[in-house]
C-alpha cells in the first residue's frame, strides 16, 4: 500500500457532500488485494437484503459501471462472471459506492430471482448463534434447473 | 482449502430450513484467509443500511457471539477491535450468518451513532458512477470528538 496520507480516500474523509473526483482517479486509488481484487457486497436496492459478496477487478468495475449489468471476477473459475449469464438471474446495477478506506465496494442492485447458486434468494442462509448453526430458509428456485438455460 | 466436496458448507447447500450443526463444527469449517481472517459485513438490523465491512478471526467471532458486542480484528493495529470501545459508538449483535461458501459473515447489528471513523453513519459515502466519484453525505458526529471519550 502506498503512503496512506497521500491516498485519495484518506484525503476525501474530510471533504463535504458533493465533492467530486474523476472516475479514473477514483479507480486508480482503490485498494485491490494481492490478486488485484476488491470485495463487492451486493444489496437489493429497495428491500435492503444483503444478497451476496463477491470480488471484482478493475475491468469488472468499469464494465459494470458502463453496462449496468453486474460483472464479478470468479476466483474459482479465474474468469469474468457476468451474474445471470448462465442462470438468467441477472443483477442490474442501481448504484455503486466505496467505503472510507477505498477497499470495499457496495453495489445496490436489482436482483432477478435467486442470487445464490443454491437457488436461495440470498447467500446468507446459515444462521450462527451461540447455540450453533441453523439453516434459515429454503430455495426459491430449483438449483438443478438454474444453470444452462441461457 | 480442503477438498470442497467434504466441506460442511458444501454439504449444507442441499439441506432444508431448520437443519442444525454444532457451533464448534460450524466455526471449524469457516474459510479464513491466509491471515486467519474472514470478512464481516455489518448491517443495521432494522433500517437495512450496510454500515461497514471489517474482518474477524475465530476468537473475535466467539467473543461477539457470547458478549453480543461486536469485536473485529484490526488489520492496521494488529489487535482486537471492540467496536465503540474508544468512540462509545457500540455495535450490538442482533444476528450472525455465513454465506453458502462459509467465507463471508453478515452481522445484523444495532449501531449507536456513527459506524464510520469519519463520523458518518456508514462507511459507503463515496458514490461511484460512470461520471466519477461524488461524496454522498456529511458526518453526523464530529470525528475529532469521537475518540478518547471512553
Amino acid at each position: 500500500m502506498s503512503n496512506p496520507e497521500k491516498n485519495l480516500y484518506k484525503q476525501l474523509e474530510k471533504q463535504s457532500k458533493g465533492s467530486q473526483v474523476a472516475l479514473g482517479d477514483a479507480l486508480d486509488q482503490l485498494i485491490f488485494n494481492e490478486a488485484g481484487l476488491i470485495p463487492a457486497i451486493a444489496q437489493q436496492f429497495d428491500s435492503g437484503e444483503v444478497l451476496m459478496m463477491a470480488w471484482m477487478n478493475r475491468a469488472a468495475i468499469e464494465e459494470t459501471l458502463h453496462s449496468k449489468r453486474v460483472c464479478y471476477w470468479s476466483r474459482s473459475r479465474n474468469d469474468y462472471w457476468r451474474k445471470g449469464e448462465s442462470s438468467g438471474n441477472q443483477q442490474t446495477l442501481v448504484s455503486m459506492s466505496t467505503d472510507c478506506d477505498g477497499d470495499t465496494l457496495l453495489l445496490k442492485v436489482d436482483q432477478l430471482g435467486a442470487a445464490c447458486h443454491t437457488g436461495r434468494r440470498d447467500c446468507f442462509y446459515n444462521h450462527i448463534s451461540a447455540q450453533g448453526l441453523q439453516i434459515s430458509c429454503d430455495p426459491i428456485q430449483d438449483p438443478s434447473k438454474l444453470y444452462g438455460k441461457h
